[in-house]
C-alpha cells in the first residue's frame, strides 16, 4: 500500500474503505483445531486464546509469527495549544520527538522490554494545525497528506503493528472527534489529559465543545480532517493500511483509539483486526470503547500516551503466541483429557 | 529462613508471623525522589509506577532489581478428588508435573517468554491428603512439614517470587478454605474449577459445605490443616519465607490466593509484599481479592493454575521496573516540566 497518492483526497480514502480483507478463516480453523489438543482444560487460558486465535485469523497463517513487532509513534502541533488546554508548553511536542530518538522516553523502555522496533515520525511540528475553535484544523491537502504518511508505512514482514502518538493538546482534539463522531456532551468526552486543573479542565470543555459548533458534519472523514490532527490522521492511516496489508494492530489510549474510530464511523469492522492494548484513565477512552464495542487488554491507569498502553500489551500477545506454539498436546506428554 | 524444623508446629508459624519485617520506608522514599523527574507527566504510567515502587520498598533497595524471577509450582494430591468435584482423573496431578518437566505446559512457555525459573515440588504425590469430608485434610506434622518445604525454599538472590500449584481437586480445597475462613455461603466459593458440568459443581458445593462443618475452627492455621493441601501449606510457607527474606512475592489464581489468605487473617499485614498477577474467572477469586483488599494486575479471564496468571504479570512488572530505571529526566533530556 505503498501507493495511495494524497491527490485522492478524503474520496480515495472513502474507496478504500470499501475494499477492506475480512479475516481469514481457514488459518482461524487451523488455531481451532490445535488449541482443544493443548494440555489445558478448554478455555483456560481465557483471552491467551482469543489472543493466539485473533493473530492467526488477522496475519492469515497458522502457527502465527511475531518476529517481527513494529511500534509507529506519530508526532504533531496543534492550534488549540495555545488556548490553555494543556499543563504542559507546546515545545514539548518536538522535545520529546528527541527524546524518543535519544532512547530516553517511556515508549524506548517498553519497546526494549518486549522487543519491539520503534519509528518515530513527527509530522511538520513546526506547522501546527489551524486552532478548531476558529475553522477546520487541516485542508484536505494537509490532512491527506498525513494520512498517507500512515498509510504508506505498512511494510511487508511486519506481524504486529503498534500504533501512538505524541503532541500536545491532542487529548482535546480527540475529546472533540469523539464529541463530532458520538454527540453527547463535550463534557462526556473531556478529561484532565497531562493532568490539568479544574480551570484549565473547564477551559478545554468549551473549546471541544466550541470546536464541534464550528465544525460540525456527519461524515467522518470530515470529522478527522476539522478537528483531528497530523498524528491523528496518520494513526488513522497506519491502521487502514496494517488492514490492507493484513497486520494485526494494537491501539493504545484515547488519542489513538479516537483516530482508530473515525475509520470505525465511516465503515463499520474497519477495527477488526484491532486490538486494544490498554483502557486509558482519560476518562473519555473508557466510554469510546463502550461505542466501539472494544474490551481493552490491560488496565493499569495510565494516560501517557506515545503507544505506551499498546507496547505493554505487546508481552501479554508474545505470552500468548508462546503457549498457543509452545505447549504440549495431551497425546504428545501423556496427560489424560477431560473425563 | 532454612532453618525452620518441622518440629516447631503450627505453633512455631505463628511465632515466626509475629516478626515480619516491614516495608523499606528509605527505599521507597529513594523511588519517590526520582519518579518525579522521568520525562512524564506525574502519575501517567499508573500501576507501573505503583509496581516499581513496590519493589523497591520490599526489596529494600533503589533501584530494585529483576535479574533472578523465579517461580516455584507446588504439585499435591487431594482425598476429596475421588468425590467427583473434577472434571479431570487425580492421576493428572502427576502427569502434569512430568509435562512441567518436560516443558510442555503453559507455564513452561511463560517462564521463556518472562525470563522466569520454574522450579516445581511435587509433594507426596502418592499420599493425597485425607478426604475432609470425613476428618481433617492433614496431621499437623504433615501439614507444617509441607509449609517448611515452601518456607525454606526462599533463596537468597531471588529478586522476586512467583508462586503457583497443581493439584487435581485443589479448587475444592481452596474454596473450602475460603469458607472456612470468612463464611458466607459454600456456594459463594465454589466454582467450576477445571470445567465441572451443573451436577458436579452442586456436588462439589454440597463437599465443600460438609468439610468446613466437619472441620470448623477459627484459628487459620487449624484451617488450613483440616481443610487445604500440601501444595497449599508450601504455597503459604513461601509467601511467609519470601516475607522473612524480603523478596516481593506475586500470587497467581484461586487456590494460591486461598493459601496466601491463611496468612493474612493470621496476622493482618502478612501479604503486604504480594501483589496479586491476575484476576481469575473462577468467582470466588474476586470475592477473595476483595476480602484482602488486593487489586490484580491482570483481568485475562484465566483459570489455568500453574502461576500462569502471576507468571503472565511478570512481563508487567520487568516493564515498570525497565522505565523506572532506564527512563531520562526532564534534566537529562532537556524537555520543559510542567508549566
Amino acid at each position: 500500500m505503498k501507493d495511495f497518492t494524497v491527490s485522492a483526497g478524503l474520496a480515495g480514502i472513502r474507496a478504500l474503505l470499501d475494499t477492506l480483507p475480512e479475516a481469514d478463516e481457514a488459518a482461524a480453523a487451523q488455531w481451532a483445531a490445535r488449541d482443544p489438543q493443548l494440555t489445558k482444560p478448554g478455555g483456560a487460558l481465557g483471552r491467551l486464546e482469543e489472543i493466539s486465535r485473533h493473530l492467526s485469523a488477522w496475519q492469515g497463517r497458522h502457527p502465527p509469527r511475531l518476529d517481527c513487532v513494529r511500534a509507529r509513534v506519530y508526532a504533531g502541533n496543534h492550534g488549540v495549544a495555545e488556548l490553555g488546554v494543556s499543563a504542559f508548553p507546546a515545545a514539548v511536542t518536538v522535545q520529546m520527538v528527541a527524546n524518543f530518538r535519544h532512547g530516553g522516553a517511556a515508549i524506548n523502555q517498553l519497546c526494549k522490554t518486549f522487543g519491539i522496533e520503534l519509528a518515530v515520525e513527527a509530522l511538520e511540528l513546526d506547522r501546527p494545525t489551524n486552532d478548531f475553535t476558529q475553522g477546520p484544523a487541516m485542508s484536505e491537502a494537509d490532512c491527506v497528506a498525513a494520512f498517507a504518511t500512515g498509510m504508506n508505512a505498512a511494510e511487508s514482514g511486519v506481524d504486529l503493528l503498534v500504533i501512538g502518538e505524541m503532541g500536545i493538546g491532542n487529548t482535546t482534539s480527540a475529546a472533540a472527534l469523539c464529541h463530532g463522531l458520538y454527540g453527547q456532551l463535550a463534557a462526556d468526552w473531556t478529561g484532565r489529559g497531562t493532568g490539568v486543573d479544574d480551570e484549565h479542565l473547564r477551559i478545554k470543555t468549551e473549546v471541544v465543545a466550541k470546536g464541534v459548533a464550528v465544525n460540525a458534519s456527519r461524515d467522518p472523514l470530515e470529522i478527522l480532517r476539522r478537528l483531528g490532527g497530523r498524528e491523528l490522521a496518520a494513526m488513522a492511516g497506519a491502521i487502514l493500511g496494517a488492514r490492507l496489508a493484513r497486520i494485526p494492530v494494537i491501539l493504545d489510549g484515547y488519542v489513538c483509539t479516537a483516530a482508530a474510530a473515525v475509520l470505525e464511523a465511516a465503515r463499520p469492522g474497519a477495527l477488526d483486526h484491532c486490538l486494544v492494548g490498554h483502557a486509558s484513565v482519560e476518562p473519555g477512552h473508557r466510554r469510546l470503547l463502550d461505542h466501539l464495542g472494544k474490551r481493552p487488554l490491560l488496565e493499569m491507569d495510565m494516560r501517557l500516551g506515545e503507544a505506551s498502553g499498546a507496547a505493554l500489551a505487546v508481552g501479554i500477545v508474545r505470552a500468548a503466541l508462546a503457549c498457543h506454539t509452545g505447549m504440549a498436546t495431551f497425546a504428545e506428554a501423556g496427560v489424560s483429557d477431560k473425563e
